[in-house]
């Protein structure tokens, strides 16, 4: 029997994405990594930025134009805001089909979108054509895709918190709460000061309270399962680790209902959600480099608020690691393929 | 003109809470330390112990028998919770007032109490007289009392976080969120696994979810405040840096108000809380060594919820210096005595 | 064909090299673990003490008696120094083999192991028989040994750092230094006070500077190598991050030679052992998760010293990285079976 | 008795050298700031940057032309490389005196210094009237210079540690070893990729291996105590902390001596150099945010190499602390004046 291979472009593999897709892509036995692009560095041996690659990865950052990413089967990109929207029209047309990791897919509303990234979008239409890539939610609809728009780290973690409450009506959702702690890989690769390790080291702020572009990509998705306008409270806070993110997660119940037992059922068919026992909670540190998002659900005082803590690695489920979930379900592959890595703890 | 001194002895010297208070005691123009007490460590120079003490403090620890803490005139209890209850009446006896800056003196329900620390209280009457220091809400009651119960670290940030919103009766007292994250210092240098840099580093996960002992002590300082029954949901995080405390608090509004003038006025003689303009996002290495809360209060989308960041330094005023502030007010002294450091930064 | 089936079993399975085992051992194709044991933890699944295990160990811990060790193939040691002397012969007896990543094995010289190791040793016969597990050294000898004494984590960076330089005779062997650094879970998951993230965070001491035990073990292991006395200084210090040995090694040439190209000519063959281009500097992260040791040498301004750095993750190629690769060659399989992770970076 | 007030500018107050010395001036009794100066922020209040400083500093950054510092007493030029040299002639000619935080004036022979710092010096004929600002060496000099070249900070912790071997004349001087680790502090604060947090925590590594600009400073300093040439390997190394610098120093020695009393006689005297006892190992947290240097001398195995570990925080004793020294030295305070802090720990 011959083995699916798929010729793979990386668009932009500069970032923390890219080398975290190059880090599973590498070990996947399906992917066969044809080219990774970056203007800033293009001639550059790609192991010679990231070492821990050196011996797994041969090629080199090469220039957009020269990738020949027509000839792939599947591009990711892990691009700053803004690139795929300009890019994708060629690729779908050349027969590529498309992830893209930043978020110019994932705002179905074009205004809104415009809005809170401040650009005016390059292809609308193409919008509307793609598939949010939470494959808990949206699994058909990613098996077909041309386009997948892969969701935010937070928003991975806060929608899979909440969706079971969601789905189930039985929470007030005009009011939900995310208080969300990102770990520092979430800012990106970027020489900026504020997430120096002198900054924020020994450190801990929330940051953007007033609002952040997260929100409304997370209220789009639980309104759309909860089928009406979902309003929620969004505090992301930037924590002194690397990786990780931890939703707290507050929510007034509505009915009475066996909270623990809602939440295995939901997810006892997903492999990459972990229910946690009664009274647990969940460290990042065990999903460290691991496609999972691990939940506890606790009530309490046996009150009439929900507290649901749900913890990814940003860089993994939250980023990467769901983008090949995601092309393992386009492509057909079984949905864990090239992704059954045990997390690393300590 | 004659300088006042107070003669102090410390009860308990060897923990985080007791190096700190050596700290600033050292630097307290009217402090003359007298005596330290460990039994685990009697005959061992403090400054062994603790290195940043050298030339600083010249004192050995002894055993508490050898202290002749009656003859002091504060002694301060740094200790594992349940030893202040003991050792206070015999120093009320001898004219010695004294600051528990543990928890034994600190909820008024004395069943509650032992419900929630686990052992009966060896002295209920003593309850009743003690005064809670928390200075911005009591003041003058700390100016005579014989027995301060220095307020715990979290319930510092939290009470002063929430408290111009609960004064002023504008919040759903019944449904009070309060999600706290902690440095590693707060749980106390004590050898356990849980708290190894090794466990604790680069992970960030919630505790006590279910119940956690600063959440009664929270409950009857607002409800004081409030003059009814405060309810709220606590939520304490582990956050893998030293020092610090970082309170997101979040209250339904029930009126509208503006919220910025309501902080500012209420802490505008305060020199220990600090509220930011509007728009801010304080982090917690901004009160890094000092004594001192800061606050910003946010109304994100203007809507019905609003959020308040509060920052300490869990060792500092959520605990010695607080309890140096309290000493400050018993003793007549100007509040700031000594406690005018600026936070290290970086 | 069938594929090799090795039966396993682990004593003492709480700490650091234990989890790091299971971790790699639960993906390993032919290892098939039957039971883990421990004292203090009996009853307990591994996956509730170790959550990154959670569906891929459903063993529980175990009491030594009950683990019916004597049926396995081979047993690892992940014990503190002093078990497995105890426990080895009757396993042998038994005809199990055995890989001790404690040191009771490592030192040929016993009144020199139970002067650094400050007891009496129980089976001094069988240190003679055990062999270094130093892959990159004795090879050959591993592959039939009963008993494997896998390197200490310094030992494994110093000696493969100083290791061509040696062999080689280029350099002054009476006056080595090595100066390393180590993360913190070097000193093993033990609830001890100078280890807590609040006493090691943002901190660097050096420690053991007139002795530690590995210094006897790195001089015998060169000792053998240069076939005279070696000398060395060994500075030892704790670094603020978990895993990662970092080695910086300082030799006084003898000959001029040609440095990076006996680097890479001894390494040449070598699965696990990296040698960089010249003018590199290694990071530890490089090779964090992974069995790797990544080596750079220098000759600062053309002088008469090479200063060689060294790095490993000290829990994988330091600990339990190095044994399954003893296992491979123990057991005829390929030796880097089970053992390709990349490295996870950031 | 009037007390003496000294009108101080600061030249680039943006950094990490800036804010500290503000931190220090803004608590010293002699000191009264008169501008702050940086080209990117004028306009800025400089407690927006730095919110440590909210209330302690009103004062706003101003563009150097505004700054009218030939109106001040003193100026401290907290600004990269190359900006001192050109400011200086003129402020000298107003009757101001000058401290160089940065490196113009280190380095006597300016043939060297243009190799190593890339560009060429603007003013050589007073780099030679400039006088190196080592209090322990040069305390005299410094009293009435008008240029003082504050030492670097792996330069303060390397020489105070060599400094009594060296003039004891009892090492090999051509063959020392300085294997120095530093906090990422050290870097400033500067928007950098291999500074930030996900990419310097958890991590540590050598820099700089070939060649690095203290080296030549390093070598000056001893060279002129020795009175002949003294020649040093310098290996920096990053660290996963804030501030701190621990810098393990190799000698040979060539005669006998007692080491320990050595040092203690040396600095008998000196208010910052603290020599610990015998078997000390000193960490940098000891240090944390005081203006001091820790030291610990060893002679492993008895042997013919000493050992010593030298501790400072780099930004205090290694920038800005040693700064705020000089200028209690040239303008006749107590040396201790505004620098007598406890330093924070844990």
């Amino acid at each position: 029997m011959t083995q699916k291979i798929i010729k793979i472009g990386i668009v932009g593999g500069t970032g923390y994405t890219g080398v975290e897709l190059l880090r599973l892509l590498a070990q996947h036995p399906n992917a066969k990594l044809t080219a990774i692009t970056s203007r800033s560095e293009a001639g550059m041996p790609v192991a010679d930025m990231f070492p821990n690659l050196r011996s797994w990865v041969d090629l080199k950052f090469v220039e957009p134009a020269a990738a020949l990413l027509g000839q792939c089967d599947l591009v990711f990109f892990a691009t700053p805001n803004g690139i795929a929207m300009k890019d994708t029209p060629a690729l779908l047309a050349a027969g590529v089909r498309v992830i893209d990791v930043a978020a110019d897919f994932r705002i179905k509303d074009i205004a809104l979108w415009e809005q809170w990234y401040n650009m005016k979008h390059a292809c609308p239409d193409l919008v509307a054509e793609a598939v949010y890539g939470l494959p808990e939610v949206n699994r058909e609809k990613i098996a077909g895709a041309r386009i997948v728009a892969n969701p935010g780290c937070y928003p991975t973690s806060v929608q899979l918190g909440f969706l079971p409450l969601v789905e189930a009506g039985v929470v007030d959702i005009e009011h939900l709460i995310a208080d969300a702690k990102s770990g520092v890989s979430g800012a990106g690769r970027k020489a900026e000061v504020h997430t120096l390790l002198a900054e924020a080291s020994d450190n801990f702020k929330a940051y953007g309270v007033p609002g952040h572009r997260h929100l409304p990509e997370i209220a789009q998705g639980l309104t759309q399962i909860a089928g009406k306008a979902v309003k929620l409270i969004f505090t992301p806070h930037l924590t002194p680790m690397i990786r990780g993110i931890h939703a707290t997660l507050y929510a007034r119940l509505t009915k009475d209902i066996d909270l623990q037992a809602l939440y295995e059922k939901r997810y006892a068919n997903e492999a990459f959600v972990d229910v946690l026992p009664p009274g647990s909670h969940p460290d990042t540190r065990s999903v460290r480099g691991a496609n999972l998002c691990r939940i506890a659900v606790h009530r309490p005082q046996d009150g009439d608020t929900a507290v649901v803590l749900s913890v990814i690695d940003n860089l993994v489920k939250g980023a990467a690691g769901q983008a090949v979930q995601n092309m393992n379900i386009m492509f057909g592959l079984p949905e864990t393929t090239g992704l059954r890595q045990v997390a690393l703890l300590p």
